[in-house]
C-alpha cells in the first residue's frame, strides 16, 4: 500500500504542479504565452505521463473523484479510498506550496487568482453557480466514462494513457472560462488553500460536483459500456 | 441494440458538447483564448476518447455521414442506418442544450453563431456556397476514407481511435474559416435548432455535402485501399 | 501498381490541400487564427492520418525526396521512383487546384503567397539562399532518419506514422520562417505552378535540397542505424 | 560503442536543433508566431522522434542527466557515462553551429539570448536563482521518474517515446518563463557557448540543478515504482 499512496503522491503532485504551475508561470507571458490552449495540454500531459510512470502500481487516479468514481464501477476497493484520497490532497498541497515558492522568486509578483477553482465573479469567464455545477458535474462524468472504457479489456493495453490524458485536455479547452477547470477537488484544495478566501468559501463545489459527476459516470458506464 | 445506441447518442453529446463547447466558451477568450487551433483540437479528442471509450461497443460513429459512408462501404448494416442516426441527432440536440445553459449562465451572454455552420455570410471569413460544397464534400469523403483504412486489418488494432480523432483535429484546422466546419450533419442541426432563422436555412448544405462526401470516400477506399 | 500510385496521388494530395489549406485558409484568421503552429500540426497530420490509411498500400511516401531517400537506403525499388513521383506531383497539383477553387471563393481574394516556397525576398522571414539550403538538407535529411529508424524491425509495428508525421509537424514548427517549409518538392511544385513568376524561378531549390537532404539521411542512417 | 555515440550525437543535435531552433527562428514570428507553446511541442517532438529512430540502438538519453539518472537508478553502466556525455555536448555545439548559420542568413540578424538557459535578470521572466534551481531540479526529477516507469516492463513496449517525449514537452509548457528550461546541461552548453558571457557564468547552474534533481527522480522512482 505505500508504494501505491506514494504513487498517488507523486502523480497529483505533478498534475497540480504541471497544470496549474503551467497557467500561473506560463499562460499569460507578454506576447508568447501559452494560453489556455497550453494550459489545457500540460494538465493533460501530467496525467498521461504519469500514468504511464505508475499506472501499474497504483492505477494512476490522480483524482479523489476517481477514486471515487472507480469504487461506484466496482473496480476500487472501498476500503482504499479514504488513504488514496488523503494521499491525493497531501500531493496538490505539497505541490501548491512548490509552485508559491518558484512563482514568488520574482521582482513584481502577485498571487492573484494562482490558477484556483471559483464561480461567479471568480469565474474568470463570469460564469454563475448553475454553469459550474452544470459543467462540472458532466465533465467529470465523462471523464469517468472514457477512464473507464479506455481501460476496459476491449481496448488494447497501453493506449488507456493517452486517452485519458488527453480527455482531461479537452475537459480543460471546453471549460477554464466557466470555473477554471476542477473536476478533481484536490486540485481545487491545494490552490484554495494559497488563495484563501473567496477560494476556501467556494471549494464545497469542486468537491461535490466533481464527485457527483464521477458517480454518474461510474453508472452510465456500467449501463452502457460494460457488457455487450 | 440499445448499449450500441446509447453510445451512439453519448459520443455525439460528448462530441458536439466537447467541440462546440470549446468554440463558444472558450476560443475567443481574452487575450488567453484557445482560437481555431484549440477548438480544432477538442473536436478531435471528442472522437479520440469516445472512440477509445465506446468504439467497442457502437463502432464509434457520433456522425450519421460516418453511418452512410461504413454502409456504403459494406461495413455497416443498412437496417441499422435510422436507428444510429436519430440517436447521433438526439445527441447533438441535447449537447446544444447543455452548451446553451452553460453559455447563457453570464451576464453579458449573447447567442451569436452558437458554432452553427453556414456558408456565404454566415461563413467565418465569407466563402460562398461553392467553397463550402468542395470543402465539406472533399474533407468528408478524406475522413471516410481514413476511418476506413485506419481500421483495416492492415493496422495493428489501438491505433484507430488516435488517427480517427487527429483527422478530425486536422479538417477543422483546415475548414473553420470556410464553413465553421461540419463534416457531420448532427452537429450542424443541434447548434442550428438553437439559432434558428439563416442556420436551419443553410442546415440542407450540411446533410447534403457530408454524406456525398461520405458515399465518395467509402467508394474510393475500396477502389484503392480495400486489397492488397 | 495502380492501387499504390493512387494511394501515392491521394496522401500527396492530402498533404498538400491540408497542410498548405490550412495555412492559406486559416493561419492568419483575425484574432483566432491557428498561425504556425497550427499550419504545423496539420502538415504533420495529413502524414499520419494517411499513413494510417494507406500506409500499407504504397508504403506511404506521399514526397519524392522520401521515395529517393528510400531508394538510396535499398528499401524501395529504383524502378518504381519515376511512376511514384509522378503520382505525388500530381497529386500535390490537383490539390493546389482545389485549394484555389475554395479559396478564391470569396470577395476580397488574394492569391498572395499560396503557401509557396521560397527564399531571399520570398522567404517569410527573410532568410538569404544559404539558410534555406542548409536548413532543407538538413530537416529532411533528419526526416529521412526518423523514418527508417521508426520503420525498423526494432520498433514495434502501428507507431511509425505517429513518429513520422509528428516529425514533419516538428519540422515545420523550426522552419516556416526560413523557406516557408517544404522538404518535400511535390508540395513545392503544386503551389509554384499557381504562384507562378518566382516561385518557379526558386523551385529548383525545393527540389535539389530536400532530395540531397533525403539522401545524406538515408547514407546516415545505413551507418548508425541499420545494424545493432 | 561507435553507433551508440553517433545515435546519442545525432539525437542531441536534433532535440537543439528542433528546440532551440523552434525558439529562435519561429516563436516571435510577427502574428503568427508558433510562441512558447510550439517551442515546448518542438522540443518534446524532437525526443518523440528519435528516441523511435534511435532507442534501440542508444537507448536514446540525448541529455547527460538522463545519463547520469540512468547510471544511478541501475540502467546504464558507469563506464559508458563519459562517452556518452562527450557525444552529447558534441551534439548539441554542432547543432548550436549549425543554428546559427541559419538564424544568422538575415539582413536584420541579432543574436539575442539565442535560447540560452538563465536566472535572475537573464530569466526570461525575471526569476531568481531560488526558483531556477528549485525548478530544475523538480522538473529533471519527475522527467527522470517518467522515463524509468514508461521504459518498465509493466508498460507494452513501444509506448516510452510518446511519454517521455510529451513529458519534455509539458516540461517547457510549465518552466519556459522561469529559466528558458534546460533539464539537460548538453542543450544548455552549446546555446551558452554561441551567447558567451552572463550565458557561460550561469552555465554551472544548468549542469548542476539538472542532474542532481536527475539523480533524486532515479532514486525516488527505486524506492517507488520499481518493485510491485
Amino acid at each position: 500500500m505505500g508504494n501505491k499512496l506514494s504513487a498517488e503522491f507523486l502523480g497529483t503532485f505533478w498534475l497540480v504542479f504541471g497544470g496549474c504551475g503551467s497557467a500561473v508561470l506560463a499562460a499569460a507571458f507578454p506576447e508568447v504565452g501559452i494560453g489556455l490552449l497550453g494550459v489545457s495540454l500540460a494538465f493533460g500531459l501530467t496525467v498521461l505521463t504519469m500514468a504511464y510512470a505508475v499506472g501499474g502500481v497504483s492505477g494512476g487516479h490522480f483524482n479523489p473523484a476517481v477514486s471515487v468514481g472507480l469504487v461506484v464501477a466496482g473496480k476500487f476497493p472501498l476500503a482504499s479510498l479514504i488513504p488514496y484520497v488523503l494521499a491525493q490532497v497531501a500531493g496538490a498541497i505539497a505541490a501548491a506550496a512548490a509552485l508559491y515558492v518558484v512563482a514568488s522568486g520574482k521582482a513584481d509578483f502577485q498571487l492573484g487568482g494562482f490558477a484556483a477553482n471559483g464561480y461567479g465573479e471568480h469565474s474568470p469567464g463570469g460564469y454563475g453557480l448553475l454553469s459550474a455545477l452544470v459543467i462540472e458535474v458532466l465533465l467529470t462524468a465523462f471523464f469517468l466514462f472514457i477512464i473507464l472504457g479506455a481501460t476496459h479489456g476491449r481496448v488494447p493495453t497501453g493506449f488507456a494513457p493517452i486517452a485519458i490524458g488527453l480527455a482531461l485536455t479537452l475537459i480543460h479547452l471546453i471549460s477554464i472560462p466557466v470555473t477554471n477547470t476542477s473536476v478533481n477537488p484536490a486540485r481545487s484544495t491545494g490552490q484554495a488553500l494559497f488563495v484563501g478566501g473567496w477560494a476556501l468559501q467556494q471549494l464545497w463545489l469542486f468537491w461535490l460536483a466533481p464527485i457527483a459527476g464521477a458517480a454518474l459516470g461510474a453508472i452510465a458506464w456500467k449501463a452502457v459500456g460494460e457488457k455487450d
